[in-house]
């Protein structure tokens, strides 16, 4: 997504999906809304520098789907299955994500490249 | 996904997801099992022929994110709203998708490079 508030003024027009909150993490370098669209939620990102992983991602790949996300209710619980079904993991340890919850990613080599996320709901 | 069996099983696996339906379709040369993950759903596809729109995109992209999909109450007035965004369309009118729901695709140059799927539910 090239322009964030285009991006939120599409979705929400063409898609009646709702603005629920919006982050700028300088660490990543990223900036991130995220959508509430029914049950599920959309975030959409763009990068605040293009060395950051999600600039990486744009110029590489150009805007598209980065990653897909699941809510769990215990993350640690979670990583456990995910190891034990011989998943790799970018994150060993749950973090804290934007979003206020904490977060762990999965390596997309180990889903069919694609990139997943697991989040405490 | 090169193999749907073997990403069956993982996504049950490693993030409890259950198989709910399977189709194949000769026309749109793709294979695709539909898996229950609490309130969302995935669909993990393959082709079935190396020149379908799948095989394309695999041969193209490697195995990856292919699209997403909203549910809607009412896939007439989607389209609508759709277009009254300015969105184009690759489905101008509901089609039957491999589910059993009507179904249409917007063209992923209209959502920042994502390919879209509206599903009346």
């Amino acid at each position: 997504m090239a322009d964030l508030d285009e991006s939120i003024e599409l979705y929400r027009a063409a898609l009646g999906a709702e603005l629920v909150h919006r982050a700028r993490n300088e660490t990543d370098g990223i900036e991130a809304a995220f959508l509430r669209t029914g049950d599920g939620e959309v975030e959409l990102m763009t990068a605040t520098r293009a060395d950051s992983p999600v600039g990486k991602f744009l110029a590489k790949r150009g805007p598209g789907l980065h990653h897909v996300a699941f809510g769990v209710t215990d993350i640690e619980q979670a990583l456990a299955d995910a190891r034990a079904a011989g998943l790799e993991l970018i994150d060993s340890e749950p973090r804290m994500g934007m979003h206020g919850s904490l977060i762990a990613f999965v390596h997309p080599k180990s889903l069919g490249g694609v990139l997943t996320e697991l989040v405490e709901t």
